[in-house]
């Protein structure tokens, strides 16, 4: 899927999918108060960065040259995308680390920890909150992790593999594919992130049901910390005191350096069907999914688009959305998913014609959805903002947050941008508890002023979730953007046993300083 | 289901339940080498206990009546009833605690570190792995937590409830159903055992496949903690950092007290069907239930018995048998049954007929297992050692450790007890992944040695699974006994993190000292 086209080192993807100046020009002209024509691209030749800090041995893997540099400065938030298109690289790593096997990793960090310089662990820099970048005054060094990206090993009977760190989507799963077998967890941004930056960040899959998360797909982790390595056993369950993966699953790379796992796999999938259903009213629809998440049916897909959100994917008109998909690879999913529809239809749901197991608008909005991060580029060229932000809370709230993240935010949208903007919504993932909305803000910014006004709008977006007990985050992580609101959210006593922990793995406040905990 | 009925001090579960001796002495007849008759159970006023040490403030809720402390001085492991039966209570608790709320907790709490009083939490005392018993110099305090037990709230949209951590599983269901809902999480000590045992231990309830870990049906957590209380927010799912819970989630006692927790619940199973399947060769029954595991079709109750486990229960003559159970409270489940069932006789099982839904074998099978622990006692007064192990590995694995066990613990068994033993096993929980094999030993002791010959047969058995890199303990949990082999398995990074969690967290070492992590 990523194929020989080119990375992008300043937006999304691949350069090849990358909206032409006649196209931002027309995505721009959608909002009004935009400039005519896009803002130029920078050439990764002409940029000035600041003089490397760094004289590593040559024994060690680590690039400064300007366009590794460059490529690893930042994340790809829209404040990433616009801070690079405006040519601001002050921040850039002063070395770029490339590892061939773990010995460099440990290297790395021994080399790091002796002369005072930071470590950011780097997957595939797919992070949208700062979870990459640096922002201390230390010399630092970004890891690139994805020359670690082997299939090391295939367990077919307990359909399992050991899997390096690095390996993008992608690469994996072309490797488990001879093997019959699927990792099976797409995050939108599969093609571009790695397993290791998944187990970091606690990723959720596309899956909207029962094993999102990718805590649940984990056998067992490698992981180098700068005092040693840690190795889990492969175990389908154990009860033997606190489960050390779920230590490290979330700690962002700042407790190590995670550079294998076992994985459980799946068969893959030999039947599929999908349906769409449509809802007048937002009661119904949201009654709908929830009745759907607690019935066992365990959907694979099952995502509610609102109004808003169903237009942008151009999937409807003024009407909630709801995508169900089912698949297996083991029985017809037929029946299960006329069940799915029926209970959909028992509240109120009009369901959408069929033809031959596939829906429409379910192809549409998967299409939509793989678009998306481009066209926030383009637009981003076009100095709008366009932005998102998710996370999740039990079903007795889910109106409530609704409704006042749409009120809240949106005040916030007019108050800093001046204009109505818009605010979109779709439950990327149910659970029998609660749901996980994700919201899309799309406004006109000014010029040179994009990052400030997100700022200022995801300020008041995190006040919203922080009031209503809403997670700061469902699968994006914490990185920096969202160190405010998960200290709000962070028991004490537990943020207390993270630093414990993270002062004796990391004595030298090596890795990823600023993340989840403040540097020492 | 506890009802009036008293609790026995020194065994398992109610007085009423336990073998009468002339049960006792039929039971022991099958076993050759044993005495005719079986030992007395000591009288409760008649033993000698040692002084208590301590002098609690008379503000706090602490008892140091002997009754108190002789039922707070042991776990229902068979080595603990042995130790009660010969009136050794030379480890009872000084005292006992009865909170009333959790303000109590926090007063022993304080009172315990600035004492130098050690603070054992006491749930349901159901521990069979010495989690409830002191084993050091200091004096001692059990905590008995059964006085929190009840259900503070129910959100019925979200399907969840706040519930005390004390509530023993009847008295948490009990108080659930009236609003037609239930946890579900039925663990064979369900009657004897406590929601904050259950969350301390990471036990595993009755289902076989699925959310069978009370991990997963945790949605908060509060703990008190010697430094503060931890309250994690409710959440159905965040991808904010490690979480917290999951720290809590099986530290035993060691970092904290659980005070309650917010639990995700679900509607009351409608319909339910069973079946029981055999298998001539251990091969084909092993292929069967992985196909199972590995379908996607998650039966609630999937538990494969040995020839001899079969025996035991009654339900077969030289066969493996395999007892299928569906249910769900949204759709029918006879479907599902048949899926399952046809998956079964695919692998070269013979299907049983069944009769309106529920089979034969499995009804007797369950209450085999519910009277076994009774049964063990009986055997125990006969000086029969009758105990249990059990772990978790994947399927690459299961094979090679069921066959190992047979052979070296066999040996073991022989070589201790001089007699031929018996060792069962069967399977209580299957993963996608792999298998938890849970086996008992049932063989003659010798009066007066029964806990050494037992420790050795177990030293044998921890070697083994050690060796084959199979978990030491799957929902029975570490407690004090499983320290060597929990010592093994623990990557050693995780054990520095731990200890310096437990340190900030419980800085004069007054909570459960010796479990997990060494006393200071």
């Amino acid at each position: 899927m990523t194929g020989t086209a080119e990375r992008s080192w300043w937006g999304w993807g691949t350069t090849d999918r990358a909206l032409s100046d006649d196209e931002c020009a027309a995505a721009g002209a959608l909002l009004p108060g935009l400039p005519d024509r896009p803002r130029p691209v920078p050439a990764l030749a002409e940029l000035a960065l600041p003089e490397s800090r760094v004289s590593p041995p040559s024994s060690l893997p680590l690039s400064r040259s300007v366009p590794d540099r460059a490529r690893h400065t930042y994340g790809k938030a829209c404040r990433d995308v616009v801070r690079a298109l405006s040519g601001n690289l002050v921040g850039a790593p002063d070395a770029v680390g490339f590892p061939r096997d773990e010995r460099d990793v440990v290297d790395v960090l021994d080399w790091a920890g002796s002369a005072g310089i930071a470590v950011v662990p780097f997957g595939g820099g797919s992070s949208v909150v700062g979870g990459v970048e640096y922002r201390g005054e230390r010399p630092w060094v970004s890891l690139d992790l994805t020359g670690l990206d082997r299939v090391l090993e295939v367990d077919p009977v307990s359909r399992a593999a050991r899997i390096q760190a690095g390996a993008l989507g992608p690469v994996l799963e072309d490797q488990l594919r001879p093997h019959d077998l699927t990792l099976r967890h797409f995050p939108q941004s599969f093609e571009f992130s790695t397993l290791g930056g998944w187990l970091a960040t606690r990723a959720g899959g596309h899956y909207a049901t029962l094993h999102t998360h990718i805590d649940d797909l984990v056998e067992s982790l490698r992981v180098v910390t700068p005092t040693g390595v840690s190795q889990s056993w492969r175990l389908p369950g154990s009860g033997a005191g606190p489960s050390p993966d779920r230590l490290f699953l979330g700690s962002e790379g700042t407790l190590g350096v995670i550079t294998e796992a076992w994985m459980r796999l799946q068969d893959r999938p030999r039947s599929k069907a999908s349906a769409s259903v449509t809802f007048r009213e937002a009661g119904a629809a949201v009654d709908a999914v929830r009745a759907i998440a607690q019935s066992g049916l365990h959907p694979a897909n099952c995502r509610l688009l609102d109004p808003g959100e169903a237009e942008l994917a151009g999937t409807s008109t003024g009407e909630w959305v709801l995508v169900l998909g089912v698949e297996s690879a083991a029985h017809p999913v037929a029946h299960r998913l006329d069940e799915l529809t029926d209970l959909a239809r028992s509240c109120g749901g009009a369901v959408a014609p069929r033809d031959g197991g596939r829906d429409a608008a379910a192809d549409t909005w998967r299409t939509a959805f793989l678009r998306m991060p481009y066209v926030r580029d383009g637009l981003a060229r076009m100095s709008a903002i366009v932005e998102t932000f998710e996370t999740a809370c039990t079903w007795d709230r889910v109106a409530e947050l609704y409704a006042t993240v749409g009120a809240e935010v949106g005040a916030a949208v007019r108050e800093v941008t001046g204009g109505p903007g818009r605010i979109t919504c779709r439950f990327t993932h149910v659970y029998p508890d609660g749901a996980a909305p994700y919201f899309t803000v799309v406004a006109a910014g000014r010029p040179g002023s994009e990052v400030a006004m997100w700022d200022e709008v995801k300020t008041a977006a995190s006040e919203v979730l922080g009031r209503l007990g809403a997670t700061i985050t469902h699968h994006h992580a914490v990185g920096r953007d969202h160190r405010p609101g998960y200290d709000r959210q962070r028991p004490e006593p537990f943020a207390v046993a993270l630093r414990a922990a993270k002062a004796v793995l990391d004595p030298a406040g090596v890795l990823n300083p600023g993340v989840l905990i403040d540097p020492v």
